[in-house]
This record gives C-alpha cells, structure tokens and sequence, in this order.
C-alpha cells in the first residue's frame, strides 16, 4: 500500500503527528463488522487491555447481546446468529464503555445515542441499499410557523423526475416519534432509499415526502436548531412544551399550506396521505381527526396511543369520537394501523381499531412481528406506500 | 426526573433490557466536553477499568494531545488550554482503543474515521453556528454524467429566498478535497452555516453554492453511492481511476449546464465561482485554466498543486502556462489564492502564484496559520465568499 502513496500523502502522513494535519489516516487493515454469506455478521476489535467485550445490538437473536472473545493476542471476535436481512444498529461494550465499532465508519444518532450500522441482505433489506435507479432529491427546507414564531426545518423529498416535468405530485407527510426529528426517517428509516426502489420498481406512485419536526419549542434537529450543539437530545415528553399540548397538531395546516405553495403539489384531500411512527401515530391519529377534509390515507405505525395522560380541555384533544365519526363521514378512503405483536403499544393499539370502527373509520391492520423498533417502522412505510394515491 | 416520565416512557423502559426496543436511552448524567467560559474545555469520561486515557483533537495547544486524570472512582477528566474560537474534531484513546466520546452526541466523519465534535465561541466561529436569521435550502440532488455513465450526487444550497422570488442568482462551485466528499464542506466545512450568517450580516451576496462528488468512479459519498456499506472510505489516490485523471475537470461543464438548466441562475462568467481545497484546489485551477470562459473567480485553499505526479499528456493537463496566459487574456475577475503557513504545500502554492503572475494572472494571496486542516479551510471561504459577485 505504501507504494501507491503519492507524494503529497506522504509528506502528509509524515506531518500528521506533530501538526494533527487531517489529510491523512490509514485505512484500517481490521474490517468489522464482516456480513458473511450464511447471514451471520461478525465482529472484529483490537483491545488488548480490555477484560470483558459485549457486542449490544438491536436484533433478535440471543437479545442482541454478543460477548466477544479474545485470541489472547488483543483480538476480540463474536459472530452473530444467521440475521434477517435488515438495516441493524449496535454498540460495544469495552469494560463497561459503551462506544460505537472504531472500525466502522457507519454510524447513526438515535435520540444522544450514536449506534453503529451494518445491513444485511434480504428481501426487505433490499430496499434499503442504493441501487443504479434514479434517485430523489432530498431538501432541508426552512418554513415559517406563525405557531411558533420561527422558521422551522422540515426535509422534503421529491421523487426522480420532478425537476424535469410540469406533472403535480401527491403528497404523503411522514412524522416522527418521540426520540426523533427530522431527520429520522432518513437517517434510520431509509425512507428515501425505500421511495427511491418501491416507485423505480412501480410498486408505489411517484410522491412528495415531507418529514417535518414534531416538536415545536425547537427549530430543527439537534445540532440544527439555535440552540447548536448546547441542546442536550432527548425524548419528546422530557422538553418543556413539547408534548401532547396540541400545538403541533393544530398548526399542522401551516406545512400543508408551504407545501401546496411551493412544491408541484395536488393540492387536494384525495392526493394527501399522513402517517408517523409512535408520538408520530399520535400526531397523525389527531391532525386527521381534526382536519377531515385535509388527508384521505391515514397511518399509524406503532401509533403512542396512550389517552391516559391526555388533557382533553385541550381543543386538539376534544371530543375524539365526535371527530372521528364526522371524519368517518367525510371519508378516509385508507385508515392503516400497524404494529409490532411484541409491542407493549400493541393493546393499545387494538383498542383504537375498535373505537375507530365503532366510530364508523373501516381500518386495515397490519401485524408485524417483535417490538417498538425501526425494523418494524420501515416494514409499516414500506407496505403503507404501495397503497397510497391510486 | 423519574416523575416526569410518562407512563409509555416508564413502560418502554422497563422493557428496553429485555426487547431491544430503542424507544428510551436514559440521559447522559455525565456531560461531555463542557466548554467553559475562560475558553478551556472540559472533557468526562467514565472508565473504571480504563489504565490510561488520552484525548487527541485537532486544535494547536499541546499538539492536540491532552492525557486524562482519573479520581480512582472511575472518573476521567483532562481540561484543555484556551482554545481560539473554531470547530474542533477530537477523538479518545482508551487503553490503545481509539473511539468518539461516549457522552457527545454530535459527531462528524472524515475519511474512514469518526470524530466527536464542538464549537468553542469567537468571532470566526460565530460564523458556523445556526442563528435565527434567515437560513438557505441544503439539497442532495442527482446529475446525470455521461462522462460517468451514471446519475451521481451533488449537493446544492440554494440562499434564503430563492423559493419566493423570480431573482437570478449567482453560483459558487466548492470543490472537496482528496478525503472529502460532496458533503464534506456542509460537514467539517459549516459552508451553509457560513453562507447562511455572511448573507444575513450583508457581507456576501446571496449565491447558489453547488459542492459536486469529485471522485468519479463514485456515484456519492461513502454509504450513499450503489457500494453502499461495502465501499471503505478511503484518499481519492487510493481509488482507482479517480484521481489526477483529468476526468472530472474535464467533464466538468455537465455540472454547470446541469445547474443552469435546473436553477435560477445567472448563467454567465462573471456570475460563476470555482474554489475548493488541497485537491478541489488543484481541479479549481485546471478547471478554470482549461474553460477560460466559465469562471470570474478562482479560489485555491491549501491547493494541492504538485504536479511532479502529473501526467501532462492527459488533455485537461497539457499546456499549462499556454493555458493560463489564454485565461488571462480572457480576464479574471479575481484570482485568491489561501494557505496555511505551515502548511506542507505552501512552498507550492508560493511557487504557483509565481507562475501564475509569469502569465499574467493577478493573484490575491491570503495567509493564515497553521497546517493543512479545516480551521483554514472554513476560514478561506469566509473570505472568499465576500469578495464574489460584486
């Protein structure tokens, strides 16, 4: 390898110690984590100090925890169980620290957490890879809230063609739950790569995304936001004003009306679709309920339909049944719930169907298996889209 | 802050050992790096079974290395000098393990590595924090290139306003360096930030930034092209076919046109910028000097302008000094030219401008300290951009 260095990258390497010049870091020889052919994923680390390591990640199989062993020489190695193909986030724990695989390069923030990512194949999974097909655009775009005072980050996608067409495009708005912003649906949902396949395959019509931030004392994602890197990330319900006060809910024609104003939008009911992932199915369960005529497709993924800490003096939060049946009324022609059968949401969950349909809401329900995990999240987008807008 | 849970947080809780479900991460009671208001900052680190723990980060003090204490209950903590104003990358060694600070959420790639990051305040960095002040659309968007026979990615940061006017707008070209990619000026670089705040002071024009993918058997940056995870971060040298080619800079006007025909430009010379660091410098100078037409502006940062490794029978490298005198004849409006001076190519930027000036080409020469690292390059486009478009 040295011999392919070329000058300037020598001189560099030769620099880096004494001036911390970044132009220069050595390829790791050590590769980790090695997705091998039967599905089981190994992990490699150099710690020779360390007594005790523990690979922690977010699959099945033997509660994704796997102790590594050491070679005695300071190389700890654990194989997993075959895994599903999926997208699939972990940590090591090295004596007690909990930090991300120094060999890879991939990680992803979930609430303060930084995880490290692999993907493994599979039939899902597979729409979740960048493939040779054309891609959508992805936008940060700052809209204004009167509700808040404050311009307010929100991503949008548009899907391969719009900037070279005149055509008008439906519209699916797709939220986030409690520990995300932003940015989730991209970072750990996939969600462009997962429109990207489904429309190149023709399974899911050509559609607008627009995945706003929830949660209205901030202007945008952590790091993002006025607060820059001073804001400490956590949960929704832990930040003042936050949560379940409605505001959210009650401003949502604010980014309707940006998006019809300033994308090729079918600015129409029928064209509309709303979905979000736990506080996200929360959201989105109460914006259509309270604008009837504004969304015909409804998900709710996992939806964090939990009344019991509701205020409902709250006029977001009034009279449910009563807006559900006039929703019922005005038409949904999709009212999709989802939900993982290990999901401690999933009573929960089973008794909003049945008040949804005595309020005269037909629902249809999709059961996946495991918890309250973005494994689960990604599934429900992926078998919500194909059925939006036909 | 038990009691301020919610009853579906307290429940996911409990759950979270048992079923992975990543819906709550306790809050980091520990806080790390603490900035503190004499300019130190402050790191935490708990390690019980740690023997040695050091911090090794970008900034000048102590070479950037800052060896931790422990309190013997585990505690690690080391306190930096005063550090100027800026953004800095830094990374702990933890008995030879090399890894991000567990309790900083905010982190940044750079080649293969993973950094943790902060800010520490002064005039210059001011710059590269998010402000209430009007904020520009980021967008990652795909070009067709049929020099590369594929859809590959751009990012484009178009001004606060541009989606509510009918204005033509200018455009900066910001090219990476040899372990960038096309989002590593938005990154390491705060480019939009900068942009963003220079724009809202009145110091800089409003302008389109366009930061292209200059490694062209890639389609994207790493994770985000079709090698997906596969692909390992390294050098542009070290990828075969990409570098010092003459590709890129040859195909380069597919980028333009593509920008020209898809945005609200000025689509002329004096409206066009090109600039970029360590290797987005040496294309800036090849691109400019091979279209003469093109660009009013040229901007070097920490060029990497040795062409002792050049092939100079490759078109867009013949000929230089001929095209150089072409290019002053045809007129620039400004030729700037940044470097460190410690820098290990400042004695060949030095020799450039030499060369420059022999074919008549008026160069505007910058200063700044230290070596070849983003401090400079953030603070090369600060002042770059202000000159622009007037």
């Amino acid at each position: 390898m040295r011999q392919a260095l070329t000058s300037i990258a020598v001189a560099a390497a030769a620099l880096l110690a004494s001036a911390q010049q970044n132009v220069f870091q050595a390829p790791e020889s050590l590769q980790s984590p090695v997705v091998n052919a039967d599905g089981t994923v190994t992990f490699n680390l150099y710690a020779p100090a360390a007594s005790e390591v523990v690979v922690n990640g977010d699959w099945e199989a033997d509660g994704g925890r796997c102790p590594m062993t050491s070679d005695g020489q300071g190389l700890w190695t654990a194989t997993t169980a075959a895994l599903p193909g999926d997208m699939y986030t972990y940590r090591f724990s090295i004596d007690g620290i909990t930090t991300i695989d120094p060999a890879n390069p991939y990680c992803c923030r979930d609430v303060a957490s930084v995880f490290s990512i692999f993907f493994t194949p599979g039939e899902q999974s597979d729409y979740y890879q960048v493939h040779p097909v054309p891609h959508g655009t992805v936008s940060a775009v700052y809209y204004h809230s009167d509700a808040a005072n404050a311009d307010r980050r929100l991503m949008v996608y548009t899907p391969a063609g719009y900037e070279d067409s005149d055509r008008a495009y439906p519209v699916l708005y797709l939220l986030h739950g409690s520990g995300g912003d932003e940015t989730a649906w991209l970072s750990l949902g996939c969600a462009a790569r997962i429109l990207d396949n489904l429309i190149a395959r023709q399974q899911a019509e050509p559609m607008i995304v627009v995945m706003p931030n929830s949660v209205m004392p901030t202007t945008a994602a952590a790091g993002e936001s006025t607060d820059n890197l001073d804001f400490r990330p956590r949960l929704t319900n832990q930040i003042p004003g936050a949560y379940k006060n409605g505001l959210f809910e009650t401003a949502f024609p604010e980014i309707v009306t940006y998006i019809d104003t300033h994308y090729r939008t079918r600015a129409d009911k029928h064209s509309r679709a709303v979905a979000g992932l736990s506080m996200g199915g929360f959201h989105s369960l109460f914006i259509s309920a309270n604008y009837p005529e504004m969304f015909d497709y409804v998900g709710l993924f996992s939806a964090g339909v939990d009344f019991s800490n509701v205020d409902t003096t709250i006029p977001a939060y009034t009279d449910l049944d009563t807006k559900l049946a006039a929703q019922a009324r005005a038409g949904v022609a999709l009212y999709f719930i989802a939900c993982g059968t290990a999901d401690f949401l999933y009573p929960l969950n089973r008794q909003l169907a049945t008040r949804l349909t005595a309020a005269g809401l037909h629902t249809t329900w999709l059961d996946t298996p495991r918890g309250h995990l973005w494994t689960n999240w990604r599934r429900h987008l992926m078998t919500f889209a194909p059925l939006l807008f036909k």
